[in-house]
């Protein structure tokens, strides 16, 4: 009965043996495979100096990512894969490598001290190999999921895609270890919706919205603010797209852009073009922060539905705009010239419906609070039933966009609706958010929200590396949960956030205080950052902690304006009773890996040092 | 690039069109596939009839189990197949079908609603069929794991079998609903441990502790008690093997049997043979709880390790022994006459070690509880470094065998091993445990525990049909967390357990009490199981009693009997520090699932009605 087969330990080291037995295709039996005929319509540069271009496409019949790798200058060989937070350890990974003889690619992980081992199951697929004269184009594909433990999962969401160039052969791919190569990461949404463009007006003007052919300062962060203005006397009009510029040859360092209007509380603005950080920077331009159109790194043109449009101009809204660039230039590259922006399409003639903004999640108060070194602490921000019957119309609103926002120690953002008690949808779900990609998104799916319907936020925190308490709050230590809700038609609702009811927090102090029998000062006179500063952290006041923002009633704002509240009473409002929760989505294994080889493919890139 | 195949949709119902290209493998070609040299050592009737026999062997190189159903008289099908607790909904299963033409073998699952549905993936590979005088005999595979999220893993602990039987022809697979069907439940161990037998004294007796020929009692449920003796002038001797004594005929009514002895404080026990509730019982028979030996539906025979066998005879031990048998007998099937019970195999030639029993867990008090609609509590007992630093001798001792129970509510168990703060390695682990399948299983791996060692025993219960919380207790209604270890070389310490420092549960009475607002009696002078009764069950008291057991002291029963601790002090001790959790074991895929058809197989049964 016990018929012989290979122990684990042999399958462990099956990558020796299976170089004996590699299936030898060629580059020509490669491209009998059919390649895709459409060209790829994502592309990004993954390192700073852009000689490692990957472009990509997305079936969602087929559940596949068709990638393109570009290596201007191959070496001897290169990385690319994919991990949780853009880490090289514990990565999934797709490596061509040479031997000095012979060059192979193979479906490979890294453990978590960076070794790289083969995988039992090679779910990337290589379609093509082709020297052009751009450099070696790979063209391989892989199903979101595999069902391979070891294999990463494409989820909707942010991707932290990884490299790493191979300068030399290495005998055998156990004995890399990215720890030793020149690596690095990109952050990008692979599963980009496939929206058919809407129909664009046929008198659409468009407007460039650019730095002034500006020096890229040689430092590795830089955010440029630069003013200007629209046209004396432009009049109410719709924004229906927007698209990046980005200079030719700064692909790899435009990071994102943002254009915001300011405030018509201020007759003018003074014009400034620097750093935001500069000490010349004017006061006033902080109260330019009604953003008109946002982009990131890999994000392509931002359409409004048909039906919508952004409004701007006219009167009651302010002439002056503020650019903000965020330049990534991580090599302090000196001396580039830059005249990257935003190009806004606008119409006069407006569409039957304005968009709107609606900020969803936490208010700003230290009263909701992570415990230090929590690694996945949840905080979560409700709009509530009693405000979407109050202001929603009662055809209710439509979400076409998302942006979803924390400060340093957010891990995860999702927005869920929830009717009825009964979760429906999600909204918008990134359990790869990075606070470093704060990119607007449009939704798969609109996402119709009705009178009486509840939106719960939740924000997923990392504080492994904080001594304290973080309270919440608007500076840069403190935390922030929110999902800023593209939608129309615009209504007056512009906030729909909670907050832990501040004298249950104070019951919290008292009995952690009791329980504890030690003498902390988490009396109710001290301000509530401080009465978060002296809790002991054990097992126990986090779990209360937990138990407290699991149970206790809310506040509730629901505003017109960040100041102004709908009628009502929004005080020690019962939490939103959920009798079912959405299932976690089960990852789909594909339906058939009959064909997928076992071992790497060896394969001729003609530059080979064979 | 959007390269046609099949939608989710066309792939779920892929069956209709897959009986067109059936591989058609005959029972010849089955024949010539290799069939396993050795018998099947395992062997159980699933229903209560005995007309489904399984037998089973577990090659643990190939991690895959070869199953061999014997189905008596085929009516027009059969499934065989597992689910977490025994459900026919969301179970995995293998089928055997026939539409009236033709037969068919093919490995489906069951959805919420019992409906079936073929795999995409197809793990039961079947290797023979056959018609034997006895019946149809199936012979198939599978293995420990698929990776088939649609699939059950196979681990360790209690598998609740299911089976079904079809009596007429289905059109198609989808056609079947388990709902419809006589089916049924069978709890084994599949996975035994392939321990080598060792080797047994020449000069080894045996005795038959059986029931003497009753009438076994034609309702669902008999608990027999049948008390015996050992011979007068018994001396000390060593119990080195027992096995199950099984009359024939009756294999699927014998759910399971235990041998106890009797306490040596009364001189004498009076004769008695019948069910234990009833009012003729004699009192005195409760006195008799010392186990012996145990034996449970689907066990083999238990060895003892060379080094150490069960004392029993001789001065200080009674002569009175109690045999308990549990007969299942749903069909109440009436005037079936039964001798079995347990041959003990046992030397005068002592053997180096006495072998002991340890009861590691929680005490038996109400301070432990669990709330009332709860699915998955978890209770944590302690065995402290304290207490084997005191207890164990030296070299330590060795746990080669363990038997887990709870009361009724008991879903899990587990019990590990710690050592300087980190988790080493699991004593023993059922996550389909059962309250209704306690057997004593031996280890795969004998366990070593060190003076200092921390030995950690869980227990999950779900109260989901329980309107009030569940506290500790001897009560059937009450729960227990126990898992009695066998071990060498026996010591004085027969009790490691603890439960929570009731003053601590006293604080937490307080501030649910007071954070609630509510006039609820669980002042400190009510009993704790009135107190527990009258918590408000909300989400933050049950959150908070959770973080209670997480983090308050406890009181250690560190104990050489019930009653007698060892000397030290014992109460408000601190919670063991874990600083490393031993890794959740994660699923091994098949290392190849190329060959693996994924369609149902035609097979010829001979009985077919084509």
């Amino acid at each position: 009965m016990q018929v012989p087969s290979p122990s684990m330990r042999e399958a462990a080291s099956m990558y020796g043996t299976a170089v004996a037995v590699f299936l030898v295709i060629l580059v020509a039996a490669l491209q009998s495979s059919a390649p895709p005929e459409s060209p790829f319509p994502y592309r990004i540069s993954l390192d700073p100096e852009g000689s490692l271009e990957l472009s990509w496409n997305v079936s969602y019949t087929q559940e596949t990512i068709y990638f393109q790798l570009l290596v201007q200058e191959l070496k001897a060989g290169v990385l690319f894969g994919m991990s949780d937070r853009g880490e090289l350890e514990n990565a999934d990974l797709v490596v061509l490598w040479t031997d000095g003889d012979n060059a192979y690619f193979g479906d490979a992980w890294s453990d978590q001290w960076g070794q790289i081992h083969l995988d039992s199951q090679q779910d990337y697929q290589l379609l093509q190999v082709q020297r052009t004269p751009e450099g070696l184009c790979l063209l391989f594909k892989r199903p979101f999921g595999t069902c391979d433990p070891k294999d990463y999962l494409i989820e909707d969401g942010t991707v932290h895609l990884v490299y790493g160039i191979l300068e030399e052969p290495f005998g055998s791919l156990e004995a890399i270890n990215t720890s030793g190569l020149q690596t690095g990461l990109q952050r990008v949404q692979l599963l980009k919706p496939n929206i058919s463009v809407p129909a664009l007006p046929s008198d659409m003007h468009s407007m460039e919205i650019h730095t002034p052919d500006i020096l890229i300062p040689g430092q590795k962060t830089t955010y440029w603010c630069h003013i200007t203005e629209l046209p004396d006397g432009f009049s109410r009009h719709h924004i229906v797209m927007y698209e990046p510029i980005v200079t030719k040859g700064n692909e790899a360092l435009v990071h994102h852009m943002e254009v915001f209007q300011c405030t018509a509380q201020f007759e003018s603005f003074p014009q400034f073009s620097g750093p935001c950080d500069s000490k010349m920077k004017p006061d006033h331009l902080n109260y330019c922060r009604h953003v008109l159109a946002a982009w990131a790194l890999g994000a392509k043109a931002f359409y409004y539905p048909e039906e919508a449009g952004l409004a701007f101009g006219g009167p009651g809204s302010s002439r002056y705009l503020r650019l903000e660039v965020h330049y990534h230039n991580p090599l302090k590259i000196q001396g580039r010239r830059d005249s990257s922006g935003i190009r806004l399409y606008y119409t006069a003639t407006l569409r039957r419906f304005d968009a709107g903004i609606m900020e969803l999640g936490l208010v700003y108060t230290p009263v909701m609070a992570i415990p230090p070194q929590e690694t996945a602490f949840v905080l979560t921000g409700y709009c509530t039933d009693k405000c979407t019957q109050l202001a929603l119309p009662p055809s209710g609103i439509h979400i076409f966009a998302s942006q979803l926002h924390t400060h340093l120690t957010g891990r995860k953002v999702v927005t869920v609706l929830a009717r009825d008690g009964r979760e429906r949808e999600v909204v918008n779900r990134d359990d790869h958010y990075s606070p470093h990609f704060q990119e607007i998104r449009m939704l798969k799916k609109i996402v119709s929200v009705q009178p009486g319907d509840v939106l719960i936020t939740s924000c997923t925190y990392n504080t492994g590396d904080r001594k304290l308490a973080t309270v919440g709050g608007f500076g840069i230590l403190e935390e922030m949960c929110v999902n800023y809700v593209h939608y129309y038609p615009q209504t007056q609702l512009e906030l729909c956030k909670s907050a832990v009811d501040p004298g249950f927090l104070q019951k919290y102090f008292h009995l952690v205080n009791r329980f504890n029998e030690e003498e902390v000062c988490t009396c109710p006179q001290a301000s509530v950052p401080k009465q978060f500063a002296s809790v002991p952290w054990n097992s126990f006041s986090r779990d209360v902690l937990r138990a407290l923002y699991g149970f206790a009633p809310i506040s509730m704002h629901c505003n017109k304006s960040s100041a102004v509240r709908f009628q009502g009473e929004w005080n020690r409002q019962p939490l939103p009773k959920i009798i079912s929760k959405l299932e976690e989505p089960t990852p789909r294994c594909p339906a058939s890996r009959v064909q997928s080889p076992t071992s790497p493919t060896v394969v001729s890139i003609g530059g080979s040092k064979s």
